[in-house]
Formats: structure tokens, sequence, C-alpha cells
């Protein structure tokens, strides 16, 4: 397992949760389907659009069961695992990969600072528990845990750390890890960066949010920058940043539950507190999957 | 339940829980015997120096049966509810006055930034599940979901919600409160404020881990405050303010479980991946406790 | 000169310029003259309120002539020096002195981060620059050169440095440099701190926009205050925090000078960019002060 | 002189000043000669590697002086306007133009909050004093006047508002103005981004610190972007990026400066406060010169 090779386009899956807390399993289902059937290269249940961090254990595992069982192993199922505390984040990788998952996403929620020594420790834990390869996740506008370069090339030296999703927006930081770890370290970009940006410097695909709404094009624009058709794959950057641009703007999974249901997937609003899409982001998200021929 | 009055000091509880992740029963309760015996008015369990962030459901449900049956109804207890979605704080509260929490501290944690309504939404559906006063707390440095003062406004309206407990660090803000909401929000002070100044400008008393250290000269304090003998509070409070400062320097668990240790009680080192008290702090808080007599 | 004890109510005097840049002499004279009039213990021209950093050499030397001309030795001049450059700093302070300046109120500006060792530089140059007191000045939420508690430990080494106006609103702070530092510090509460607390806690007066308005009031406060009349003392500070709020939520300048022009002194408009003082504002403040008998 | 076209790599020129604050005019001649040797396409003093935020106007102004002259209309001077007031940066832009700068530079210091309308009136003041091009500057880690989107779109309304200069770190920021403006706002990076990148998604060249140290590489690596050899560009630029990593990692000024003397140009320290180059920082920068042929 920890010779599964990860790339491409992983779209970061939202989490149909209906308003007592049931996952809701067959629009799960669907989504995955409709998803492969688009030729994405992996799936991503509980990244950040996916709302771990307001999800308990049975919800979490049920939407990975969900996920591996529609999958059917057509592509890589990469699993979040999200805690605080070093212990449960173990019992969750076992869990995930124990069902199936081919991959884990780690990520380290905090709510007091933790030293670095700490924070490699986290994952390395989380490693430690899996025979599949880990990716690490780091987000220093949520989760405030960030990975130094010294902590990532610590972690580069656990067989199974193989790659890195980074949210941070800051494009020349990714070049610093890649100048310093190589392929030690393979880069997946965030919905913070542009895509075809990153694959240029040396990534090997995305994880995000958006390739949920747009997962054909996405392809389409990872195919361009694996050939090296950089000016073709910048026309079709530049039209699918706005999707990006809407998720920035507003919240991230209210902004993909929301395109989603216009294009016919009943996935529900974002657990409360958390807003349902206003009405103006409603009508932004619509102009713009209507303009890329997606709605 | 809801005329029950909150006033004085109560100590934030620390969470004495195993390498396994039990909860030490026997050492919780010899705890709360010993602060109510040294004249504490209430005890806290779950508050931020009980590590609520880094415990799972089972865990802070015995923490808080075996704190109120060791409390036996002397002193009431203000249990700490905390999640980031709606529906389990609301579960989580319920939960605890089942139990037979006097009172709950109710938090809210944040992953995406949620706007102001849903800040409101949240601490209002905790109340509205309990019958007991709700403590609402805010901590702009861990928790960022910031009470502004129409928020507060806001929440103050709820019969129940009649207290604030802030770790802003910023005591203008807390006069603020009190020139809009006087007695509709009643105010605790924080580690982050010094107690004697939160009581002059009309606070009711303090929720905080040092007083687990120092509960006699904590209500000492207290008194002092209550009965205006305001030269005299201040010669204590600068000498108990040293333990609030090694608090806010090392990390705020390990601080007072250390602290604890060294006065008998076998809390054990905060849940990995936070460190144990360093060497160094070790060596401070002993030179505190000592300097204070109360080793 | 560096005998003189500085210790009240020092209004944070504004600067008025015209519209061409010309320091409005006669106005600010007569500011002077009605501070000293309601019985303020010092005069600080070129704090923050005072705009120095929107204003020239020229305006800067110009307003300390005319405050200390008009002063007439009846009341101490703290003049505000502030630069981003040590050697622009030493030649400001040596020039207020020059003219009469009876201490320094020292500023330190940042562009770029500086290490611990260049912030400690940049104070001790200008106070071996001098021979009358210095005051140090920090303000974190604006000039990002934070004296932490060794930077302001190996600077109250120096004989002169003898105050500190801090404008954290982290109260604790001060008691914690009380603590460490006892009267080799003396410190003046900023308007973001609770001038009653701080003078509980130690403090030795105030150096704030806010008393430009309220100056009697100030100085009955400062009196309650330092005969130990707490209970009246915070009734008045009360009703006088009202200001400080006001103050808090818009422009400083633009609320100060908005004020002072409804007092009847034509002090003018902020330096733009900075915006005047908008209608709501204007209410607010207007309102605040009739409450006061201000008006 | 609007009509100028700006584009390539402008190596924002370090400030030579000797310790009793005097301009090293031929120190700075020299490095002018050198750089335009080398085929850069234009030159930036008084930018921040060239410590506008330190020097004083006499300073300021003998520097685009010597500049201006030595350039001798080789290649286009864009002089660094920088202030807090709109009057004071009003006069200098003025100052430049008459001086012979060819464009301007244009960047907001701030003190207090200005809001959004007070920042665009600013830039604004400053282009309708000039006829030549105005490039916009922003840096959110030092600066704090944050242009958003809708003031840039805003200022990109004035005829010569033509360029602007973002040291955000966010690439994707770059790639939103540019499908919001197109080409009537061109974009140049900053040492915070990757040239190659920028160039990439749109831009029209770099200004920046280290060319001053690597000028043949930039343009080198200018021209293989500019014919969309985007391979070769990418392996230059993971070499070229190493400069980038060590000017943000120590201070920017005290880094080119040291960079420089080691390749013979007496440029001297940075203005005090700023530290020179550590011996550490003096050993890096060393080793990358070396490996890149620049020394």
């Amino acid at each position: 397992m920890a010779r599964t090779v990860l790339r491409g386009v992983f779209p970061y899956l939202v989490s149909p949760v209906d308003a007592r807390g049931r996952v809701k399993e067959r629009v799960l289902a669907e989504l995955v389907e409709h998803l492969i059937a688009k030729g994405v290269h992996g799936l991503t249940p509980l990244g950040s659009t996916g709302e771990f961090a307001y999800l308990g254990w049975e919800q979490r595992r049920r939407i990975v069961e969900v996920v591996v069982a529609a999958a059917r192993g057509r592509v890589p199922v990469v699993a979040g695992v999200a805690s605080t505390a070093t212990a449960d984040a173990v019992a969750q990788a076992a869990a995930f990969e124990e069902i199936g998952a081919d991959g884990i996403l780690a990520v380290m929620e905090t709510y007091f600072p933790i030293p670095e020594d700490g924070i490699v420790d986290y994952f390395r834990a989380i490693a430690k528990a899996v025979a599949c390869p880990v990716v690490l996740y780091t987000n220093p506008n949520f989760d405030r845990s960030v990975l130094t370069l010294p902590a990532l090339s610590r972690l580069a030296a656990v067989p199974n750390v193989r790659y890195l999703k980074d949210a941070s927006t800051n494009t020349g930081r990714l070049l610093s890890i890649r100048n310093a770890l190589g392929d030690r370290l393979r880069i997946f970009a965030a919905s913070a960066h542009i895509p075809a940006a990153v694959m240029m410097i040396g990534g090997v695909g995305w994880m995000a949010g958006p390739a949920c709404l747009v997962p054909a094009e996405s392809v389409r624009l990872y195919d361009l920058c694996r050939t090296g058709k950089w000016p073709q794959a910048m026309r079709l950057q530049r039209r699918l940043w706005q999707v990006n641009q809407v998720f920035a703007k507003y919240s991230l999974a209210a902004c993909i539950k929301g395109g989603l249901e216009m294009q016919g997937f009943k996935v529900g609003a974002p657990v409360p507190p958390q807003p349902a899409l206003s009405r103006e982001g409603r009508a932004e998200i619509r102009r713009v999957l209507a303009s890329l021929g997606a709605l």
C-alpha cells in the first residue's frame, strides 16, 4: 500500500449530512460515481471542505466507509484524519486504513500552541500507525500548526510520509520545499494556490474543493500541465480560477455544497453554526459555473 | 437551578488522565475535596486548563460525573461545554445538566470563520438546552470566536445567560461591557486578568487555573476585594500574580498539572502532543509556589 | 533636569495644522492655557494623538516651541520623539531639550522587524542624548516595536529612562512590569487602559488624548485615586470611560480634534489621508461630552 | 512620459550611506553602471531594499539625483515615493519627476489604520502630481495599507496608474487581479514571489532586491520566460530562488548590502538600528552567490 502513487486531481469531497446528523449515503455515493466518471485521479473525504472539524467520529467513519465502497478501487481514496490529540488521530488513521483507505491526509488541529517537537511527533505517530502513504496537510489560515521547513524535513524521513498538501497561499514556500526536499516530499496544491503554477514548479496535482464542481475541466488542466502545454494550460487556468475566487470569498463547505445542489446533488447545507451559502453567494457561484459550462 | 448565584473563586480543574486515556478518578476526587476544604466557591471542570480540546466525549462525561459526585452539592459545579458544532454542544450541555452540573461554561471552538449570527445562535442554543445558568467564555488567543459587545448584548437577553468569563487580557473591554450591560452579564476574570482589578471594576470573581495551586490565598484575595480592602488586596495580589505570570509563560495544563504534582496530587502529564512541563518550568513554578507557602 | 518628577494627568495634545501645513500657533497656545487652567499636571505634544507620524520636522519643532513657550514653566512639557532611524531620533530629542522640553516621550517607528538589541540601542541612544527624563512609549497596535520585559529591564538601567507609557491594553503586563522593576520604571497608563485600575496597581498617572477633552474631570479622578478613594474613583471612572470608548472606536486624532472643535478650539481636521470625524462619530462624541458636562 | 513602457528586471537599489548619513555617491553610481552593463531593464532607487523608511528627505533626493545622472537615460529610473501623509508624498513625487525620474513607485506608509477611501486618495494624489507612469506598491507584511481588488480597480482608472508591484507572497491574488483588470494594471513580481510563475500568469517583470546581486542571471531568466521556454526558465529559477530564500530569511537591506560588499561594492551597512548582516548570514549569502557564480 505504501507503494501507491498519488498524483493528479483529488476533489475534496463534501460531507452530505441531514438535519439530524445522519450521513446522506446515497447522495455521497452518487457524487463519487459522478466524479470518477469525469476522470478524477482520486478522492479525498474529510478534507477541510469535508467539514471534518464539524463532524463526530461516527459520522466520519461512515463517510469513509461509503466513499471506499462506492469507489470500488477504481481510484485511490485518501481519508482525512484530524484531531488535537495524538492518540485520537492514530486511532482514526488505523480505522480508516482498516476500512480500505489508500492514503491518509493528516491534519493537526490545535487549541494551545504546540512546540515543533510535538507537531512532528503527532504526524509521525499517524504515519507509524498505517502502512499506506501519508499526505501532510498544513493550512496556516485555519489550523495554526504551521509545518516549517525543518519540521517537514524531519517528517520526510519517515518512509510513508510522501506528500504535502499546502494551503498557505505562498507559492514561493512551495519552491523552497521543492529545493530542499525534492521528490522526498511531493506537493499537492490546495485551492489557495494556482494549480498550473504549482505544477510548473514541480507539483504532482491538487487536492481541493473546487474540483468537485468542475472535475472534467480540472482533469483537462492537469493533462495540459503534465504534457507541458503551458500557454493552453494558463488559458484554461484563468477561466477555472473564478471558481477558486468564489470559493475563497464565501465559506468553503457552503460554496461547494451550494454549487453541487445546483448541479443536482442533494448534499444539503453545512453543519451549523456554519451558514448556508447566501443569496449573493448563490448568484455568484451560479454565474461562474454557467460561464464554465458546468451547470 | 437558573436561580443559582455564581460568585467567588472557581478553580479551573485539571483533567487527570492516564497514558491509556482513562480518567484518574481517585486523584480527581481528592483534588475536589482539597479545594473545597480550602474554601473555594465553586469548581469548573473542562475549562481550557482542563484540556477540553484534547479529550473525547467519554472522558469529558466521566470527568463531570466524578466532580459532581465528589462535590456533593457543597459548591456549584460549572461544567465546560466546547465544540465547533451547535448540535454537539447542545448534547454536551444537556448531558452535563442531567449529571448534576449547576452551571455550564460555554465555549465555542472554530475552524472556519463563523459570522456573528452563527456565533450568537451557537451560544443561544446551548442556553436553551439547559435550565441552569450559562457562563459565556471568550478567549481571543485560542478560540477565535470573539464575542463582540453587540453579540454579548444579544446573548445577555437570554434569561439564563448570566455570566461572562473573558480571557482577552483587555481589562478596558470588561469596563465597556460593564457600562453597557451592567448586572445583566456578570463578569468573571480569567488568569489573563488581574483579579483584584477586575473586582474593582465590578467583577464577581474569577475562573482560572492558578486557583488550583493557591486556593486558600485566592479566597483570601476575594474576601479582601469584596470588603473593599484594596491596599491589602493589592499587596496580596502582587504576590499571587507570580503564579499567573508562570502560567502565561508555560503551557497552561502543563503548568498546573506540574504544580499539583509538587503538591502531592498525582494528576500526571498533559495529553500529547502537549508537552509536559520543562525542567526550567518546573524550577520556576516550584520557586513561586515555595515563596507563597504553597508547597 | 533629570530630577524632574513626572506624575498625574498629561493630555496628549493634538497638533493643529492648517490645510497648507502651517501650525495654527494661536489655537495651540490657547489649548495649552486652557488645559493648565483646568489643572493638568503636564503636557505631551507629539504623542500618537498629536499625529507625529504625519508631520514633518519643521512642523514638529514649531509645535514643541509653541507649547514650551505657552506653558511658561508652569507644568512640565514632555515632547514626543519618533523615528525609524536612531540618528534622526537622537537629533529630534536634542533639539527638543534645547527648545526647553522637560522630558522626552520616546517612540520607535518600524518598517522592517528590528531585533531586540536594535530596539534597546534606539531608546538608549535617545536617553544618552538628553539630560531630562525619558518616557518609553510602546504601542503594540501601531508601532510594532514591542518592548518586552527583558528589554525594559535593560533600559531601566539607563539613569534618565524613568517612565513607561504602555498602550498595550494588557493591564496584567503592567503588573508584571511593576513586579519586576518596581520604581525603577514608573508607569503611565494610555487611553487603552483604565486609569483608575492602573493607579491601583501602582501607576503614577496617564498620558492620553481623552484628557484633552475632559481635563478637570481627569484631574479629579487622579486625586481620588491618589488619596485611595477607590469607590468614588470608580464611579467617576465609569463615566469618563465613555470618552475612551469613543476614542478607541474612531480615529484617534479625528476624535479629539472633533471634540475640541465642539468645545470652541479651532484645531481643524487630521492630516490627510486621515479622515475627519464622521457625522456618526461627531454625534457620538457630542453626546458623550454633553453627558459629562464638557460642552 | 506617461507613454514610457516598463517591463523586465528592475533591481531595487540599495542606498549606500556613510556613518554620518551622507550618500556614498561614487559607489551608487558604480552600482548603476554595473547593473546597466549586466543588462537590467530599469532601476528602482528607494524601494524597501533601498531603506526609504530609514532615510530623510535630503538623503532620498540626493539618491535619486545620483541614480538619474548615472543612468543617463539608458534605462528608465522608477523612484520610490513613501510617506504617511498625502501632501508629503505629492511633494516627493513632483520633485523626483523634476529631477528626471521616468516613473514613480508609490508606497503608502501607515501609522493609524486608514479607510479605503483615504488609501485610494493617497495614491491618486501622487498620480495626479506627475505625468510619468506610476507603479503601485503593496506589501502587507510591512506597510499595512493593503490594496484590495476594489481599491486597485478604482486606481487603475487613473490614466498614469499603470503597474502594480505586489509583495504579498500570494500568487493567486495576482491572478485574481489579472482576471479582473487585465492590462489596465500590469504586474511586477516582488522578491516574495517566484518571478517565473508570475511571468507565466501574465506578469511583465520583477522589481526586487535580489536582482542587485544576480543581474545577468535575472535578465536571462526574464528572456527565457518571455520566449516561453518554461522548462529552462524553471531550471534557472530554481537555482536563483536560493537568493530569494536568503533574502527573506535575513534583513532585506542587510542581505543585499552584505552581498554587494562581497562583490566589491563598498555600500556599507544598513541605517541603524537595523543590524548589519550577521556572521551566519554572511556565510550563507556567500555560499549562495558562489554557487551561482556571482562572486
